[in-house]
């Protein structure tokens, strides 16, 4: 997982974006040649996932202390595929929250090609499934 | 595969509206014990194929005489989560359109629960991935 | 998931062998045109878990009591590939096991057409991941 | 991807095995909370290709002039789980071959833990599906 330089919050000197690079797999693309829609989501959650890492805080972790994060909105506009072995980079940036929800935007780019453009809300849940306040520490 | 009685265009007297019922597996779902956020845009493909097989178009068919549809917009709204064996029933609808585009509306149920809403747009693309006008015959 | 007639265990008369029919989806498949090979895996744990199902338990049930049975050898020989909206039957029998471990042999059939053969060793664990004997009522 | 220094076939100078490593991803786990059992071949598909590339062939490319390498056997034995956000290596060997054929042997590790071992062999075919000789550039 490579990550670009990240940018900052001036608040509190955490990243607020992070690209994820990856490798597009052969079992990723489909009859058509391309990655199949539905992995988009797929590489949308590992940016997540990094983004969070470079704020200081470590997904498994969360689930382990009982906080989780479920997917209650995803937006997708595919713009060009994606080609088997192509690397791709996963732009993702999150959104300055309050309460339950955390939002992401996101840009899946090759190089200098817009591949897709994307936005998700996500609600912090205990592990009985009932939403809660989003842990400061893990605030973007 | 299991339908309801499809509705039909009184126009054309082709169903615009399908239900299929698939059941949930195991590698489907993750380590939350709920069906991965991802794996609702395959089960609403699989209703999608189903819906333009009962208008009398196989889709494998489509793709051999240089006929595809791509994914352009993908919205989803996840309201409830859906298990491990559960049986559940993706509602597809497919709505009038012109030109070279296709939409579809989604209700992904479990019995009375509604467990999300979605919506797509297709694009009809030739083999060299430029868009054309969607045929007749395959209009919804 | 259609079954055909389940044959059965003379002394337990519960049925030993099940076919699971299901359709090749799409995203199953690759840019080759046919199921690509790690697919298999998942067709047969549902034909395995419909076979479990057939004698009486479920194995969704079997979780929530904190028997799990995890795979711990795979072998599979690919004959012929599976193409996308192929119809296929996955054979399953289950074979008579003593302690900890259950086997399993399959024929991934299309119609006439033999496309793979493959066995499973499966270990039935508890929740901390240790190995356990396999319940009696769950025997095949 | 990140690789070992690679050790090289004496007569080819070219590398005849590779460590490729991975980030287990979230989608990849199962209700177990560890990786699912099918995400494995998936894992050994990418090492196979690390290899190729590092003995200076483009799977991507050998697809585009009509030579594709298909899987015939796979064998894998599970020993450790492997769960979600661990770093693991893929260890590939490519075997000397004849013929059709290419086998390779995997060992699938998280540090000084061995979680799997495996064998697959991939039969070499042209766009018909027809075996052909491994054209000798791509022999390992």
């Amino acid at each position: 997982m490579e990550q670009n330089p990240p940018s900052t919050d001036s608040q509190s000197d955490r990243p607020t974006r992070v690209v994820a690079a990856m490798r597009v797999r052969y079992t990723e693309c489909d009859p058509m040649n391309v990655a199949h829609h539905s992995v988009y989501t797929v590489w949308m959650e590992i940016a997540r996932t990094e983004l969070l890492r470079e704020q200081g805080a470590v997904y498994r972790q969360c689930e382990e202390r009982g906080i989780y994060f479920v997917v209650a909105r995803l937006n997708i506009r595919y713009k060009k595929p994606a080609k088997y072995d192509d690397m791709i980079e996963v732009h993702v940036e999150g959104l300055p929250c309050a309460g339950v929800k955390v939002e992401h935007r996101y840009q899946i780019r090759r190089g200098d090609d817009l591949l897709a453009t994307a936005e998700t809300t996500l609600v912090c849940v205990n592990s009985d499934g009932r939403a809660m306040p989003v842990p400061s520490g893990l605030l973007p």
